[in-house]
């Protein structure tokens, strides 16, 4: 009589096939793991569909389906409406399965979540990613993981699909602390590497040179080596979305207030990202900041 | 009849022995420069004295003995002193000879100075370092050089005796604004750090796995993964020192008030660090911005 090799491959439920989500579900069914969709708009499923994927009719099917449960959304409402919303996962959820949340969301919501899942016998991993949509293609993400070690180990070989590194950062909640932190650190360097622009340029100092003499010691940054370049091409393509990005900070803000950890230079590069969207720039990618702070002063943009 | 070898190192002056200077006088001593030197203490020079230097009464006698004059002074007013004030350089300075300004001030200061000096038949480079006092010993400054190609050409030799790179920046000015768009850089990046490790400890993630969590990506700085783990350790000390940088913000925020370029997050910076001045830690590593935003909400600091 033969025996049924082990189940090496989990069957993966995945919600929410966006600009991050559709290439992320497609290396887990390239991977070959079994795979259960669900998106609000039903047509984003359908190349997924033609690779073998089933399209659920509801997060909840999804999650009947599924021994983990990815879920990839826009915003914490989001997260809310699929997991604990009518037909959402809580009302299919297996004992035994996991919830990995990669949305950005508060780490306030992820432990209330996962207090409602571990009520069903389930658990949750949060594992937010940076790297945006050219990483989730690239299947390049560095992911920050929060939960239990036995709970993120166990899914840890599936998320090395979608990304090239998993930080096991602490406790549910702590993977989405570290994004926030990460994202703090994108917008406030990146609103240095403005300035420093709008300086170099208002004073007659070539900027690309600036660049060159200054990134290689303590001035150095990724923002500056390769936003820099973006911003005097007057190359606005995202990369990362200002959109996004204000509603990422919207929720460092929130978290930091409820913390009492009050983070000005954030605030105000929230602030003037606003400005951009005022404007109805808010699908440009986030070095705009450049010709933010160049339009405050007597110098001329280029937008 | 022997011919005289050609006078491959020409005489040098040395005008300010203090803590970056001294060490920067003694590498050119040793090249085999001959070297003049002034100090306002005099007892400053002794060292260099008992290496061979000249010991000069003033700055115009410096001058007169030399055909390159390297000044690395405080501030603005000092190197307008010791350039254009009583027995100053302007007095004793010959035709063809070359004032090498290394001091960070004003760019406005150089292009002034550059004028009288050519009224003489000398010239200017203004060429700020980076790196500070672990970099004037270590002769591993990072120089920034503004002034006509022919005169930066002709310097060059004597510089790359005190730093591991001379970028030319453009005319006169040049380097100090690459200095300045440098200041920006390191002080707004270290804010940065300085709200995400704060809002780490307030939620109650390990900011070490924060820094290693982020470190690879797009918040990558020198000033995140070399401050930031010193920070953690409640290390303040120099480094580079509050009150320096204090002074060079202020020529920062007076030459981008002078262009009209407004530099909001520069400014809180500097604020910031005023916080530092007024309880009487000013000569404390610029690192103590962590301490400062984590003080300024619930969570304790350590100094």
């Amino acid at each position: 009589m033969d025996m049924d090799p082990a189940p090496l491959n989990p069957p993966i439920g995945f919600i929410g096939l966006g600009i991050m989500g559709r290439p992320m579900a497609g290396h887990l069914r390239r991977a070959g793991y079994p795979l259960t969709v669900f998106n609000r708009t039903a047509g984003r499923a359908d190349d997924l569909a033609a690779a073998g994927a089933r399209v659920a009719a509801s997060p909840a099917e999804v999650a009947a389906a599924s021994e983990v449960v990815v879920v990839m959304v826009s915003d914490t409402p989001d997260v809310e409406h699929v997991v604990a919303g009518p037909r959402g996962v809580l009302e299919g959820i297996r004992a035994g399965s996991i919830v990995v949340d990669m949305s950005t969301v508060s780490p306030d919501l992820e432990r209330r979540m996962a207090a409602r899942l571990r009520a069903r016998g389930a658990d949750l991993v949060d594992a937010p990613v940076s790297g945006g949509d050219v990483g989730a293609r690239a299947a390049a993400l560095a992911i920050m993981a929060g939960g239990e070690t036995a709970s993120v180990e166990r899914v840890r070989p599936i998320l090395l699909r979608m990304g090239k590194s998993v930080t096991h950062c602490g406790p549910v909640g702590a993977g989405q602390l570290a994004k926030l932190c990460n994202q703090i650190l994108v917008g406030v360097t990146l609103l240095g590497v403005s300035e420093a622009i709008a300086l170099a340029r208002a004073g007659g100092l070539d900027p690309g040179v600036m660049i060159k003499a200054v990134e290689g010691g303590a001035a150095a940054s990724w923002q500056l080596s390769n936003l820099g370049p973006r911003i005097l091409r007057g190359d606005f393509e995202p990369g990362f979305m200002v959109d996004l990005m204000q509603k990422d900070l919207r929720i460092v803000l929130e978290t930091a207030g409820a913390a009492g950890a009050p983070i000005p230079a954030t605030a105000l590069v929230r602030q003037l990202f606003q400005t951009v969207q005022a404007r109805g720039l808010g699908r440009k990618g986030t070095q705009i900041m450049g010709e933010v702070v160049a339009r405050m002063g007597r110098g001329e943009g280029s937008v």
